[in-house]
């Protein structure tokens, strides 16, 4: 697996209206991008700080994983996404075959239209992780 | 506030050595120093992905920040650190008469002998967060 760099962190708050002034006026990053994605329940709201964006996840449902992840641990960084060079189907294939337990064993679409998948945390050392694949030029 | 990129992230682990087949043998980067911080009570251990840093923390007594982080938590990322552009005292400054509350009122010695500092996590979203200041040319 190649990893380029990290993608982005998704950071689990309960209001994204409440944590713009933090990010926008205290950090003094700007939201480049506020979105609802029904299908995970959640607002979503865009950063970039170097090669990294920061994605804030607001849920908009009590039964949202993002809802569940706040009402146990309390806000704060929920999973970490490595941007994949050489695919992430061929890196699922290449971790299952070491052992790791994966959430997705296929890629789905994620943000922006490209392949996604997820991580078991179990085999990350309790790192909920990403791999994403990288834009076409 | 001027911040570049991440510089690191920090990930609480039980054992280093338990994580490094992970980070090594599966994600494939390069673990490239290892050393034991006294005052802080962790055995640490570095990798680089891009322009940040993983930063492994284990810790080395009971009675370490990082043991109760885990006792209380699991495994799984502790802070987030930020390279600053124009000076950590200067950004403490700044923040600070826009209502942050602080863990470290002046800079301290961090890593490479750079000066840092952290934000409570009250202010930033639940994120506890370290200010790091840009290495010399």
């Amino acid at each position: 697996m190649n990893i380029s760099h990290i993608e982005h962190l998704g950071i689990a708050v309960k209001s994204i209206e409440e944590q713009l002034p933090y990010y926008e006026g205290i950090l003094g990053v700007k939201c480049y991008n506020i979105e609802v994605v029904e299908d995970q329940k959640v607002k979503t709201a865009f950063f970039k700080i170097g090669q990294t964006k920061i994605e804030l996840l607001e849920p908009t449902s009590e039964d949202s994983t993002i809802a569940k992840f706040i009402e146990k641990r309390g806000e704060g960084i929920h999973h970490m996404a490595f941007c994949i060079e050489d695919g992430v189907a061929n890196a699922l294939k290449e971790v299952e075959a070491k052992g790791v337990k994966l959430i997705d064993h296929a890629p789905r679409r994620g943000a922006e239209g490209l392949d996604i998948a997820f991580l078991h945390p179990k085999s990350t050392g309790g790192v909920l992780t990403e791999l994403c694949e990288t834009p076409k030029k």
